[in-house]
């Protein structure tokens, strides 16, 4: 037996080379006397054929769905079989035989979820997660090259960055209520003080009860924030920072868009700079296409698709009014009733992926605006003091990780951009 | 005014230039009429001294520690200023005077922690988190290099992987109860399926009653899983991952570990291969020094750090009993008794900072060894299809993030390891 090759490699050799892959059994048949059996493993597919007179064609016919096996044999060009090639088997080792798989081709999207660690197998999630990961990778090289430092903040936090109605009481080891943590915004605030430049990525939640295809309890949450920049700078950075995961996405992860169907030439247009679009535009497109929205309120799901219906890449929205926005939002001191913030939303029907700004850095801007929105200063007593003790201009964003991979990948559905999604109904497995 | 420059960019030009620089009064002190202010930025800090002719000098004077500034002047070699150079200051611009800065030098522990969003800016933890961000940034590089895929697993989990007593309940939207990760490695098991090899760096969560200065109720943790791998695959899997790490943080944090007062003579052993001792070995060295321990008996702190005194670099710990390690470790057919794991001690009274080996891959042995520790199979109804279809040989392990960093940067107490440390008695700020 040769040594053991990834299905990718296999593919490479030309016919007449001994070849040895290894994996699980993605399909099977017998035709006539000849038992196929499709491999697969992390890199890809390939038919292995066995004859009668090969030493593994009674396990190739005994072999079922899933199993793990070690097929050898000899390289054939064969342009009918996937990749072009096949391996003539000669030996084919049952490592595991599988149970009678359950998952068909027709299976609900609620039984692959419930299954979903089977589920996590098929040639589209193993797509998907592998331009997740060169996403996370992209992300975390743009940061590192820019001179960010990556941060860590904590999961248990004793107050809400925003909305309280959403956050996830846990009750702590000294008998105490803490939540888990939405953001890690005001952390990285604290840091730049240290750091200057820094970005985190971890989960965020929110105990959301609405159902939709782009909400989940748990998610994963880029967020950077930096010292002594305003909006214009970070915009900047969203873009650059945009159109690095998304060009690392189409050089490493042609095949894997390919197979997911994926519209290229869409992704292809992701370059810097994103056209911007002021609120006030927005409400005016809105109003001329029948949308019934005035100036002042906030953009849902629905307004936003037929917002990103105009534009073939990614776009900011910008000058939200205050009242639409957290309180930490910079207002423009050339019109105070909007703040220095901007969404950047996704097109194709996708919408917001990052929501970001400059942030307030004036003490008493910021008390005034929290008394405005009707909360409490001494509830957010450290986070003044960062506008204490050498108060420094500012601004920063966060991502929605899953959001910009389900956007990437053309998903539909937000729980097919990661492994294990958690939502309103689901926790298992 | 020329361009604002980092402080490390400054204090590598000439004497004469012109200077720009930006950050935080760290130190200020009036000498005669002339006015000393001390500024550091993130990648340094820089004196800058004010005669009564420069147009800074009121500025100087009045100006408080931690205020933000911008100082402009030119530089002047001189040997008593740290960095032996110094700008000869001509003006000094206040973005933002700070009130009596809280921390003296006098600071208790505890008070630090009540203020850690003002005390991150201590020199000592900037250099810290500096060393934290190589860290995780080569633990990215070495296992993206060597093939992993980066995937991220649940926060929210419905069971336990080990330990129930040491859960975090939620109450979630739905109204069910589920609990806060405590290990990863189940689903990276789940995922080997699709890509192989994996490996996440996410948090976990224990709620651990124990205070002791190695332990958090909420870490960062490394986990990895790989299909057709065993014990010996997985060691050398993690001491290449700990010397490429190791290796990184002594190329780039130099200054910091110096600063730390690391002695970098101990982490320049750190190279494979790490010596190997075997349970029954350790057991013997302890009784040897008088420790009341037998054979199978768990190591606790006390006995790791006897035992991590008797080598100069990270060593591994095999052969544990059954008893001692969870129940999804593969126990040794040539010697039942034992499990194929192993921990990784850090050396000089660190202790365990992996813990690892290979899982039980057949679906019989995983019942019986379930049934044997007084659990319940049907609790693990998911974690045992993973045995019904398709198994493969695999091992993995985990690494707590924060207990590298303590190590490698020669830290006393794990919580100045990260940023916003929780522990049983705190989750504030
Ligand atoms: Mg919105
Ligand atoms: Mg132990």
């Amino acid at each position: 037996m040769s040594q053991v090759i990834p299905v990718r490699e296999a593919l490479k050799l030309s016919q007449g080379e001994e070849v040895t892959v290894r994996g699980w059994v993605y399909r099977r048949r017998d035709l006539g006397d000849k038992a196929f059996v499709v491999v697969r493993d992390s890199t890809g597919i390939i038919q292995a054929v066995f004859s009668p007179s090969a030493r593994g064609h009674d396990a190739a016919r005994r072999v079922t769905v899933e199993s793990s096996v070690i097929v050898s044999g000899r390289l054939r060009d064969d342009p009918r079989a996937p990749g072009g090639k096949e391996i003539q088997g000669e030996n084919l080792e049952i490592v595991s035989l599988a149970d009678n798989f359950p998952i068909r081709r027709d299976a609900s999207r609620e039984f692959l979820l419930e299954v979903r660690h089977l589920a996590v197998r098929s040639r589209k999630l193993t797509a998907v997660l592998k331009i997740r990961d060169t996403a996370f990778a992209a992300l975390h090289e743009w940061f590192r090259t820019n001179g960010y430092y990556e941060v860590q903040a904590p999961m248990f936090v004793s107050a809400a960055v925003e909305g309280g109605a959403t956050l996830f009481p846990v009750k702590y080891v000294d008998g105490s209520t803490v939540y888990l943590t939405q953001s890690s915004q005001f952390y990285l605030e604290a840091l730049i003080f240290s750091l200057e430049k820094v970005y985190t990525v971890a989960p965020s939640f929110r105990a959301e009860k609405s159902r939709t295809r782009r909400h989940l309890t748990e998610y994963w949450h880029a967020e950077a924030e930096a010292a002594w920049m305003g909006l214009e700078g970070i915009l900047k950075v969203e873009e650059e920072l945009i159109s690095h995961i998304v060009r690392r996405v189409l050089e490493k992860n042609h095949d894997e868009l390919t197979f997911l169907g994926r519209d290229l030439s869409r992704l292809k247009l992701v370059e810097p700079p994103f056209p911007r679009i002021s609120y006030d535009k927005a409400i005016e497109i809105l109003q001329n296409k029948g949308v019934g929205i005035k100036w002042g309120d906030d953009l849902g799901a629905d307004e936003e698709r037929v917002l990103t219906m105009e534009f073939d890449k990614p776009f900011f929205l910008y000058g939200f009014p205050e009242s639409v926005k957290a309180f930490y939002h910079k207002n423009d001191p050339s019109r105070p009733s909007v703040t220095l913030s901007a969404d950047l939303l996704a097109p194709e029907g996708y919408g917001e992926i990052i929501g970001g700004g400059e942030r307030i850095d004036k003490l008493e801007e910021l008390v005034e605006k929290i008394k405005r929105f009707g909360l409490n200063p001494s509830d957010y007593e450290w986070y003044l003091d960062l506008r204490r003790y050498g108060s420094v201009p500012h601004a920063g964003f966060g991502l929605g990780m899953d959001r910009l991979v389900m956007w990437i990948a053309g998903l539909d559905h937000i729980v097919d951009s990661l492994p294990f999604p958690r939502t309103t109904s689901r926790t298992y497995p």
